[in-house]
């Protein structure tokens, strides 16, 4: 495949973590084989939809036998980054921060999270799940003494954009963030906006759509 | 407008929430007026969008003076079912359903949780924020008594379709996933799957894409 013409358009993106969860799935049921009919049945779309997301990566099957469920696993994880390990920080201990903080799997799914970081006196030098909290006056240094790849937000949606903008200036990567605001950066810096107001009031529509209409 | 023919499509629900959210900060900000011109920047989509988006329901400004803030947030609001009050629980009181539980403005936005449901004795009969945690063989009965139309779903994901099911047999409205897996449900119960690894690897997936191709 071509690596300078790799199109992943916002739905095939939003869709491929999906495809990683089914075919791991299928994997732990020790399944070998998929198509696109089922996959496509999984996902609530079309098999001629799987079919054209797969080719854009060059195509990851063979007519009339269909997908073999490692391998497909094994592209999908390396396209969705899976194969590669993660610097992580946290800004932000409150509830959110302090429940990301205390995922314990997330080492072994390849998220090393080093440091925690707030503004409140109390809270620095505790630790939450054995990893540190520091002084958020010392964040930007630490980014870029350990090479920090990916950065959580989870302070007060207020504070968010100023946080991100440290964050950026230390040369991180990718920001996460769960604050209720979206934020900006350049656009070498990937941030994924993780408002979980959003989907609740999603939810809510849904659910006054069915009601109302 | 007609009751009967609302049409919401995924795209326009998902920018539902962000269309709120910003008219909120305009009118924080003391903003009278805005244009589908303002709105389509901060959105990043065209203003033609913004206008078919608004069309949906019926149109909400006038061609040339634009939109009232406050009229068009008094609607959206409404669209998005946040001028009911919800009754809530949650399944589940690990790291996530403890801090969904903290949430300490949930009742302010109209959210409030009723209860705690959890399989460990240890924490049944201990309180979240003031919330009581009840054995989850307690929940269907719960649900069913109280009238609760929301249940947020912290469970591990092997667990959580048996958990939704008993949810949805005891008449709740609206379920907000947040285990790892996507669940299903009868077409008139509305389900949010909430899965933050999904976002987690939309942003590594953006990360690997702007580094490799």
């Amino acid at each position: 495949m071509s690596r300078g013409k790799l199109n992943v358009r916002e739905p095939l993106l939003r869709r491929l973590p999906r495809y990683y969860r089914y075919l791991n799935e299928l994997k732990n049921m020790e399944v070998k084989r998929t198509s696109s009919l089922e996959l496509g049945e999984r996902m609530g779309i079309t098999s001629s939809q799987v079919r054209q997301d797969f080719n854009c990566f060059g195509g990851l099957g063979q007519q009339g036998i269909g997908y073999e469920v490692n391998a497909l696993l094994g592209r999908i994880r390396k396209i969705l980054g899976l194969n590669s390990r993660y610097k992580v920080i946290i800004a932000g201990v409150g509830n959110i921060g302090h429940s990301l903080a205390s995922y314990s799997e997330a080492a072994s799914e390849g998220f090393d999270i080093l440091a925690l970081f707030d503004v409140n006196p109390r809270l620095i030098g505790c630790s939450v799940n054995g990893i540190m909290i520091y002084d958020i006056d010392d964040m930007k240094e630490f980014i870029r003494e350990k090479g920090v790849e990916i950065g959580i937000i989870c302070v007060p949606k207020d504070r968010a954009q100023a946080t991100a903008d440290i964050m950026i200036e230390a040369g991180i990567k990718g920001i996460w963030n769960f604050a209720d605001v979206d934020l900006y950066g350049p656009a070498e810096v990937v941030i994924e906006n993780a408002c979980l107001n959003d989907s609740l009031y999603t939810l809510t529509c849904r659910m006054n759509i069915l009601q109302c209409f």
